[in-house]
């Protein structure tokens, strides 16, 4: 279902007190913040452009040019509404415009001209209009005497509140996210384009050369870059996609460098990562290590056997899955990472051992101890509470994002009780607001659905329910079986999962575009299985809603405390975590040493593709580059301190998935790359910094240049971008 | 059984015409050969030594401290008879000496009196008395107008007669080689030493640090390295283990350099390479690509498992299977490196195109052509005739080699036929002078014989022998379903295989020594099921032997021209292929790229083995290891350049298996280090040596002081050395 950001937290603390040490690399900083960074000693590795330049609250910084996917970076690249992102970005759109008889995947596609662009089905690109921070708003609507859950209650209400009166009236989508773990408030306001059309993208075995064994490996030689175009109505109003419409109008965009990067050249970069945890405590650490990434593997590895399965038996049907396989086996990679990370960087160690070191700094300051002391002790209790209903957590949400019907159905039934209240009221997702993301969901998705799957993995999530342990068992699912013996629960379970996908009208768009209109009384008349079934299951999807606020609640009452707890201690300058806004950072160009007697250097050529090549998926280097390659026909690609055309490289710069197609720039702010993955050393970055290890992975430009020019001749994209 | 060096071939010509260039450290030299090398560059790179110094053929060069293995090297490092080889090379004498009470592979051993020695069972030391050419005395048996088949047996009975003389009345064991394919002949003369007793052996998780996880692999971390001992009877005779002998006086020993290398040193290494084809034809190379190595591979997996799951039911049988499945396992990675290694350096189609080049070279020499064209059309006939019998020749070969039973019933059998041969005439490995080694082969492998194994091994081999494609059908094995259906086929067979194993007589070392003892009437009599197959498939073993020697003689007569042709062509020094016989190698300490943007340093240190722990095999660093270096207590073993502790090294040594042990020297001849492996790319470097890819991986010799000296405090040890 649409994922709506959470937004949460409190308490207030101020960091300007703090001395300001430069954190080499490390950081994801807030653009308000650039001109309060270290631009002497920036400009001393090659910085040249002022802080406006990068970010000017009044417009024309190169921050504009920066724009974000649903959960990704991209950045404008000409005046009319030409973005570049990753080819992995793009995938999907290019997926879902992909027949047997027009394999866009596979071959690549080229719109010569602005007719011949296809529609990227179900992608938006938001563009920041402004941001502000409004923690005193969000503040004054909180009192020291609230629970937990009426402290959550709270903040969701004046969120709600801000968010609708910033929208009225205007052609905008408002964001409020809170930093530091609940200090901090920011509304992020956003111009959302809803028709985006597909212009280049490589062929298959350049975009995602590689592929998955290459994935978030170091050396890398993809091609991992894509164009697309935004349009809006002709008086400048973002509506969906017309033959009407026109390019929209970016008036900061992008130039591109052709004289490349070497090894130690300053870079920065602008995107907009998803989720950093770097102030974690020990006890949610302990959470994940020992519960929520060893059963998100299994799941994961589980799931993706189901629906290779049926991709094995069907090709159309295995192209309906790739991009669900794709999804769930990047994270898998990532997770895996993570925990292999976690143990080699023995990040749950050393957290404990902080925490303890905290503590006798406390311990020797009665004054601060009185303030902080309680935190610890608080967190240890709320995640031992936590652990009391985190499996009937995972399988309840597991089941209801990755079965489509159920999702379906939940989504549904939950409009038709929350459209009882009033707007204010209710859930954050099923708001006004949220009705037309909901339909083009409820209607996007038919492109990928495949009931016979569904149903499968549906299957699988009711045999792991029925394994959850006493005192968290799901009742919906209990109900099922009734009075049945323990023998006969296989075959109940089959009837009742053939007789749910026989029976619901959920598999036409129609049929659930209809239901999504119906209020409650109509929806039941509908007497649809699966919505009866989600009517069950919402009783307890409730309560665990609420359990979780007021997890959250906790959370945000704690968080913040000790991440000042640890302000006070260190004496340091913190960034916020990352949380899906936009952010800046710089680094360096530089290669790192994986292990004992092994150099990995900053970047990797075309002989380094060829050397890969297979002539099979998904190491098949294309006829037209390979024959490029053999004639040597390199132009102004070549790179002479390297010998041969630059295909990825490497850099300091701290990045984590949502920055996938962020823009990375030289010193004066002209792309040189695209961040595309992270090295597998940085997957358990996101808990965990280490400057020696963690790397960026960037497609080169002058690769993609490349690629454009003497492999594909795609001339007229060439012209419309600004080279220089 | 017990292998003996294949000895054949003929047709002379001479090098010395040759204009003699360098090939920078390709080249397994023979030591008369030393002198002509380019002794100036050599010491221009560091080299120290006169070549007299290395080798005199009057003796006291450091050549003499070498000494050869079964399959591979060891040096002589104290007056004493005190070896140094590989861990690796020790082993089955550790295993053999081995208890689940007495756990020396797991824990290492150490004898601090020469009375604590433990024998190494089955092992012998042969020392090199001398060797000279004998090419005219072989070539003088030969004809012209000889058949192929007339060839062989010629050149076969004239080293019989040559090493017969050699060894009549002296105390020795000889081998005659062919070098370059037949062109020449040398004689060796070895003092061979029976008594060869374990002295010190690190635990295996030091030894094999790891396992097969890092075999081929660089970086590497393993502590590779064990000490032996040889005697013999006071009066100098070498005879089997008596409690009477004295340690073998070894007048050359080496000295320990404890100064180590740094990146670009000289290194010079002597030691007993096995096998190198860097001469083959395409037609042969095609054979290995397209037949051997894929059959093998197969085979290799399938019995591996086989064995894996004996082992996995019983402990003490995998204690018994474990040299055995290590032995399957080294070969089985080496020939899937060389597959890789063939298909990466396309040798196949290299060596075609050569031959294109070559036929060219010839078109426009026709004199030339006249001696030489006829060569590879006829290489191209022949191996097209070995085609016709390839499938059989590996069953019979690979299911005699590897079913213990029916290698003991195969090996009694022919020699009862054997034995009524004069001496003179009889098959190599069945003379007069390979009874002994026969005995005491049919003792030792009682050890680690595993019946019920060996059982399964064995039907393994006879299902794959009934797969064979008609016109390839092993007789004796077809005679087991006379007149059967092929649907009871699988009963048939087992209640076959039962049988042989219910009934035999040799499982039982008394009955097989008895049996060795009888005449071919008194064989039959005792009616052993499995001497009755042995029997029947002996018919067979004669014909393809028969086949393969008419095969070898065309080669003898073919390869030496071959490589005279190439010679005329490209103008240029060759050396001969590694068999088995004592060579020279000099090179530089050196790392390399593997690939792109990976560079591979030249040396790993201790923190790299720490790195890798995981406390769990084959990655379990002992207790001792980790408290030393948690104590940094690294004394003088510590390397300034490195920061660390050295622990292996790569040099650009042209090795190969045989080469297991060899000393590694400086300029000055003293040890720096043991070679015990190739990196993964070098494995096809047996085909064609790539300067820029092939490496040796060796032990640094400070790495063994640091642990005798400051892990395991083998003070006796150390004293015994000669450390400079």
């Amino acid at each position: 279902m649409i994922k709506t950001m959470v937004v949460t937290f409190l308490t207030v603390f101020l960091l300007a007190f703090l001395s300001l040490t430069s954190l080499a690399n490390e950081g994801m900083w807030l653009l308000d913040f650039i001109s309060q960074l270290p631009i002497d000693s920036m400009k001393a590795l090659g910085l040249r452009l002022n802080p406006e330049e990068s970010y000017n609250p009044k417009g024309g910084g190169i921050a504009d040019a920066v724009v974000k996917f649903g959960g990704a970076t991209g950045a404008f690249v000409s005046p009319e509404g030409l973005i570049i992102t990753n080819h992995h970005v793009a995938y999907t759109a290019v997926q879902r415009q992909s027949t047997p008889e027009h394999n866009y995947l596979g071959d690549g596609f080229y719109a010569q001209t602005k007719e011949q662009e296809l529609p990227a089905i179900g992608y938006n690109v938001y563009v920041i209009k402004s941001f502000e921070d409004v923690t005193q708003r969000v503040l004054s609507a909180l009192n020291e005497r609230m629970s937990d859950l009426e402290r959550y209650k709270a903040v969701e209400n004046i969120t709600k509140e801000i968010i609708r009166k910033a929208e009225k009236g205007k052609d905008v989508k408002c964001k409020l996210v809170s930093m530091y773990g609940g200090s901090q408030y920011y509304l992020f306001t956003y111009f959302k384009i809803r028709d985006v059309r597909l212009v280049y993208v490589p062929p298959l075995s350049v975009g995602e050369y590689g592929g998955e064994i290459d994935n978030w490996m170091w050396p890398r030689h993809a091609g991992d870059f894509a164009f697309l175009r935004t349009y809006v109505a002709p008086d400048g109003k973002s509506v969906n996609y017309s033959k009407e419409n026109v390019p929209y109008n970016s008036k900061v965009y992008l130039k591109l460098s052709s004289s490349g990067i070497k090894e130690g050249d300053f870079v920065m970069l602008i995107g907009f990562p998803g989720t950093t945890k770097r102030y974690e405590s020990s006890f949610s650490i302990d959470k994940m290590v020992n519960h929520d990434y060893p059963k998100d593997i299994r799941t994961r590895q589980e799931v993706i056997s189901i629906l290779k399965e049926a991709s094995a038996e069907d090709s159309s049907v295995a192209i309906k899955l790739s991009s669900r396989i794709k999804g769930l086996n990047n994270y898998l990679k990532k997770n895996q990472g993570m925990l292999e990370g976690f143990k080699r960087a023995q990040i749950l160690q050393g957290k404990i051992e902080e925490e303890k070191l905290l503590k006798e700094f406390l311990n020797e300051n009665p004054k601060l101890n009185k303030n902080y002391g309680h935190i610890l002790p608080e967190l240890d209790n709320l995640f031992k509470e936590y652990k009391k209903f985190q499996d009937k957590k995972f399988i309840v949400e597991w089941m209801t994002d990755r079965c489509d019907f159920l999702d379906f159905a939940s989504t549904i039934y939950k409009w038709s009780l929350e459209k009882k209240k009033k707007d204010q009221d209710r859930e954050p997702g099923y708001q006004d607001r949220d009705t037309l993301e909901t339909k083009e969901w409820l209607e996007d998705t038919q492109v990928n659905l495949v009931p016979s799957t569904d149903k499968k993995v549906f299957g699988y999530f009711l045999t792991k329910a029925l394994q959850l342990p006493f005192g968290q068992k799901i009742g919906a699912i209990e109900k099922v079986f009734e009075g049945a013996e323990k023998k006969d629960r296989n075959k109940i379970l089959e009837e009742f999962v053939n007789d749910l996908y026989e029976k619901t009208e959920l598999g036409s768009v129609e049929e659930r575009l209809k239901m999504f209109g119906m209020n409650e009384g109509e929806l039941e008349k509908q007497n649809d299985p699966f919505i009866n079934f989600a009517k069950q299951l919402e009783v307890e999807r409730e309560e665990l809603r609420k359990k979780k606020k007021e997890f959250s609640g906790a959370l945000t009452r704690l968080e913040p405390k000790l991440i000042q707890a640890y302000a006070e201690w260190k004496k340091k300058r913190l960034y916020p975590d990352a949380n899906g806004t936009i952010r800046f950072n710089y680094g360096q160009v530089k290669g790192y040493v994986p292990q004992d007697a092994v150099s990995f250097r900053y970047i990797t050529t075309l002989a380094g593709v060829m050397e890969k090549n297979t002539s099979q998926e998904p190491f098949d280097v294309p006829e037209e580059l390979e024959e490029v390659y053999s004639k040597k026909d390199f132009g102004s690609y070549f790179d002479e301190s390297i010998g041969d055309v630059p295909v990825n490289f490497l850099s300091t710069n701290d990045i984590t998935n949502g920055n996938s197609g962020s823009p990375v720039m030289n010193g004066k702010g002209e792309l040189v790359g695209l961040a595309f993955d992270g090295n597998y050393e940085s997957i358990s970055a996101d808990y965990l910094f280490d400057p020696e290890l963690t790397r960026a992975i960037n497609v080169d430009i002058r690769y993609v240049l490349f690629l454009l020019d003497k492999v594909y001749h795609v001339e007229g994209l060439l012209k419309e971008l600004s080279i220089h």
